[in-house]
Formats: structure tokens, sequence, C-alpha cells
């Protein structure tokens, strides 16, 4: 139940076992053919999709030096970890940087972003994370979001590693130009490949600009694939089978089964661990699908917490990030998530909880997310 | 019997079916400090070691980036694709790059590099390939850079992709500052993982003229490691424990074995496959030990050739890389080549010219190439 990386399913590892094959060859045209048109139906999109051999820090750096250049103006919410290295990674190429700062545990308003496009009639991108996984927040107005990018025609970029797949992000419909994720979070496969896909307007720009860097050059990808589906370098074959099947059991469950899923799963979550006397870190209404994020009970310790229970339990969670550290801890709803997931869980910390003293209503938390688990 | 990826042992791919593991748990720790451990044996070094989760020119890459500044004088041997690919990324930084040029097939000489060196007293750093893989050639001169780069205390940096584990490469005896390789190479793991060394100077270097990347700065990653012994980005953990496996094989067989297996395989390709009737395209004394690159004999296609060893004899080779396709073909003797590999190759090779109505001598070939192999 870690946010990522979380587990894989055996059909998922055992892909991994296909021999190491020429990735100059027909085999890989194959492998990699298919592992970018199944890429393209879970972004819902036509844009071109580049799989980087990376962890998902690699495709968000890509979506920013192949685009971003010194003096740029960029808007971008701020408020956990992984925003901050996003808009890190942004000033760092010399762009002249406007954060959004909210509280951790809430975002940015669509009016505050919108506040912003106002005053700055010369902005050439916005990024934003779609999750922040350290927080456990998630931005629900990305839908709307490219009325203010199509003012001044800027870019649009969203950093969804740590959800897509776990919600519907229409990439085309949105209009987002560029959109990373990475393999190990809500699709479900090993760490190692993150995928990212580029609107023909992003995609020109990026050749006609291109970084001064190799691995993450992505018009360099753009060429190996339309000369012959390859990619410039050695790419981590392996992973590349497990991802394929991976998303070939996403497409076989059907998207918005998938979605609902963890939808249905992350409210039992929600409901059934505030059942028992937890509180969600998150503001209700930017509360994560994908990451649940508690409050620790006062006194209690980070670690023993998690210790017992993955000790007696062999439930896995993460601690707090930063600052957090100690005061949170965090649930992953993503991948294989299932009721059985939710409930085990559920019974799990609250049984962990009474071991180390503290007293919990069990018996409320498991009938809620049970009541909720009916919408599946 | 490809340039690389090489075959991957079994015992290796399945350790990639370890089940996924929190990164930042105390099991995680385990896991990399044994990498790093293990890589330190294979480099011969007491440095420190960064496995990034990215494919040679991911490493090649951090060992420029993170060195390299603007203005920089750098000395660099080109005479192919991979050097030529580094000089490229060195001159990225925009470095004043001095290239020694030399024909493919044909290293710089050592008296070549002495006189850069000679006519530059104020270069910062040699950078060199080791084993350019696209012609099949070797710097047999490792050894001696040192006289040179500590004269007025530049940087050696070493990238052996594509030969580190298949001759001896001290890095600390040799005083290499960088050193680079694959793991899909000679270490015959999956593709994926890139280890790289850093000297006690060059660390302090980067950690204080950071570069403007997250994914590639090798700061973060020391960082990391010294408090808490995790890498900074979530890795690609089955090739991790795969890549550990791999490491783990070559030091039961001992390093010293491995050298002599890849030596005494190699002379018998390379006398083998001239009796036969091929020529090696490098020149005598700059021929790789791993990478075997031979001559199309007059009229041969490339493609028809190696499609018939692939689709006849199920025998793997590589072509030629740019100007030299259709003109040489290449064979890896790497990672797991043994005695087998090579007389199965030569038989293959050898029937698949015959099947084209080539006249070759087999037999001379086979019986070379069993004399040879007599030395294991």
């Amino acid at each position: 139940m870690l946010p990522g990386p979380t587990n894989v399913p055996n059909r998922v590892m055992r892909a991994m076992l296909a021999p190491i094959i020429n990735h100059r060859s027909d085999d890989f045209v194959e492998l990699y053919s298919d592992v970018v048109e199944k890429t393209q139906q879970v972004f819902q999109t036509q844009n071109d999709i580049v799989a980087l051999s990376a962890s998902g820090t690699g495709a968000v750096e890509a979506g920013v030096i192949n685009l971003i250049k010194k003096d740029d103006k960029v808007i971008i919410p701020v408020n956990g970890e992984f925003s901050n290295r996003l808009s890190q990674l942004i000033a760092g190429q010399g762009a002249n940087v406007i954060k959004l700062e909210t509280p951790p545990g809430q975002n940015a308003t669509f009016d505050q972003v919108k506040e912003a496009f106002d005053n700055n009639n010369d902005v050439k991108a916005f990024y934003v994370v779609h999750n922040e996984t350290s927080t456990g927040t998630m931005v629900n107005y990305l839908d709307r979001v490219s009325d203010l990018t199509s003012r001044n025609d800027a870019f649009y970029v969203v950093d969804s590693v740590s959800l897509l797949g776990g919600v519907s992000l229409p990439v085309d419909k949105w209009n987002i130009d560029v959109c990373m994720t990475g393999a190990q979070k809500a699709l479900a496969a090993p760490p190692g490949i993150s995928p990212i896909s580029v609107s023909a307007k992003a995609k020109k720009y990026m050749i006609e600009n291109p970084p001064p860097t190799m691995y993450f050059n992505l018009a360099r990808y753009f060429h190996y694939y339309e000369e012959s589906k390859h990619t410039p370098f050695t790419p981590a074959l392996p992973l590349l089978y497990a991802y394929r099947e991976a998303l070939t059991i996403m497409l076989e469950e059907g998207l918005e089964t998938v979605y609902k899923r963890h939808k249905v799963c992350s409210d039992a979550l929600y409901s059934g661990l505030s059942a028992i006397g937890l509180t969600p870190f998150a503001k209700e209404e930017d509360r994560s699908i994908s990451i649940v994020a508690l409050n620790y009970l006062e006194g209690l310790q980070d670690k023993t917490f998690r210790d017992t229970l993955a000790q007696k339990f062999k439930v896995l969670v993460a601690g707090g990030f930063g600052d957090l550290k100690g005061k949170v801890f965090r649930v992953g709803c993503m991948g294989e998530v299932s009721p059985y997931h939710v409930m085990r869980t559920i019974s799990a910390i609250s049984s962990t909880l009474a071991m180390m003293g503290y007293e919990t209503n069990a018996q409320a938390g498991l009938k809620t997310a049970e009541e909720k688990l009916k919408d599946l």
C-alpha cells in the first residue's frame, strides 16, 4: 500500500523474463510500437509518446528542459515536495518562475491560477503537478486550464507521475501539450519506465530548440521513432515488456472500470480510516484519489507504527516527506488496489493502533468501508 | 552474440522476480549497499559509486555534465560513433574540445595523446572511450594516462560502457577520476542500470559545482547515499536485483578468470573467423576484446547475411554504424561468452556464407579456434 512503487501483478513480473532482444531489430519495433500505441490509449491522446528508461523524475526533467529556456515566464502552483522539485527544475533553466504557493494539503484554486494568467499575459508555460505525492492532494480543474493557456498560446504541462491511470486524464480533450508519468504508480508496472506525451506544437518547438542534453533530448527520440521505430539509446528491455503487459491488463479491464475502482477504493479508505478515528491531512476538496495521507494521532511514533504494521501485518505504508516527517503517513491507493486491499489495510492499521494502546473504532471503520465498496 | 545488450544468464533474469520493495526501507538499504560494494570490487576501486537507472548514455552524460563547464579545455580521442557522441556531449557544455581524430578502426596513439597534453598545459580533463563499440577498437594505454593528467591535476574520465568487466580496468591503480559503464555489456545484466565511479577529487568538484539538472546531478546521489544509503529517485528495482546477481556471479567466477575467458574467446573468434576467410575491420594492435568487427566479403548483403544467420542458426550479430552500415558486421564477445558460443558462432557464420554461395574454409576456422580455446 505504498504511494509507489506499488504492487506489480504476477503477469507483469513474468513479462520481464522475455529473452533480451536486439534493440535494433524487428522484434523491438513490434514491442515498442505496441508500447507507444497502448500508452496513447491510456493517455487518451494521439500525440507522440516517448517511453524513457528512467524514473519519473527523469520524465519530469525532460518535460522541463525541452521546453523552458532562460528568462521564460512560467506559472506553477507549489504546495509540496514534488511541485517544489518541479519549480526548482524550471528555475534551474534560468526561467522567471511565478510560484502560486499554498500550504501543504491545500491546492491553489482555479481562480488563483486565472489571476496569475490575468497578471502575466506574456507567460510561456503553465506547469502543474496533478497529484502531490508528498501531501496527498490532487488538482481538480485540469479540464479548464487550457482556457487560460490558449489565450496567448502558452504550453500546458502536467506532471501526473503519481496519478495517471488512476483517474481519467484525457490529454487531447484537455489540450495538454506535455504530460509525464511513471510506470510504478497507478499503471502498476515496476519502476524504471517513464512515458511522456508531446503535442504537435510542443514537438515542433522541441525540435527547433533542442536542449544541451543527449539522454533527455526528446527531439532525438522523435527522430529515431520516425526513422525506424527505435529508441536512440538501449532501452531497459525487461521493464518495457513489463510496462506493456501492465498497459494490456488495464485496457483489458477497461479504463472506465479502472478509474471507478480507484475512486471507490479511495473513498472507502478515506471514510473507513476516518471512522476508526484518524483524520486525513489534505483539505477535503483537494484530496488525492491515489495517495491517502493521514495525520498521526497525538504521540504516535512514526517508525514504531510503520514497523509494526509491516512486521505483524505485512502492510507497507510510507511516512511523511520533509517537514511532514513524523506528522503524517501515506497509504497508496493505486494500481491493482481492490476491496481486499482496502479492508485488509483498514483492519491492519486499526489493529496496529490498538496494539500501540490507542482506542480505535475498528468496527465502524470496516463497516463504513464495506458500505462504500458496494459501489463497485 | 550482439555487441550488447548481451545474453543474460537465467539466474540473473530470475532475480528480477523479487517483490517490488519500498525504496525508502531497510530492505532497499541492504540491496543498494550490496550493489555499491560489489560494483566497487568489479571497478577495482574504493571510490564512490552511483548506479543510475538509465542506459549507458545516461551515465556518460552524467560523467560529462557534472564536470565540464563553459570554456573548459578538454582532450578526447575520436574515431567512431560513441567517441563522437561523447565529444558532442562535451561540446554541448560550451567546452573547448580538442579532438584527436583518427580513422575508424584505428586509435590515437599514446604519443599523440601526450603531444596534445604537451601543447595544452591548461587542459581541465581528458575523456576517452575505452572501447569503441561502433568499430571494434580498444584503447590499450589507459594505465599510462594519469602520468599526463597528473601534470596539471586534470580530471581523467573513462567511458568503458562496452568493456568494463571484460578486461581488467583497475580504476584506483590507474587514477581514473570518473569511470562509466552499462550493465548490459560485459557485466551480463539487462540494460537499464549504468554504474559510475567518482574519485574524491571529482566528487568534491561536483558537490561544489552542481549542474543545472536533477536526474543526473551526482551530488544529489552522494548526499542521499551518505544520509541513508538511498537513491534520490525511485530506482529501477528489478534491474538493480538483476545487476546485483550478475555482479555476484562474476565475483564467484573470479575477476581474473572472467578476464581470461573474454580474452581467449576473443582471440579464438578473431583467428577462427580470419581462418574461414574474413578480415577484421580494426587495426591489429587496436582490436577490441569485446567487439569483433569484420569486413563484409565483396558483394555480401548485410541484411540477407544477418537474417539468414538469425533465422537458420539463431545467432544474432549486429550490422555497422553510420558510414560503416553494410560494410562491416559486429560480433559481441562479452558477458557469459564461452567456448560453446565461439565454436557455434564460427560454424554458423561459415555455414551462412556457404549458403549464400561464398567459399569459406570452415574446417580451418574451427580448428584454429579450438586450438586457441585450449588456453582456457
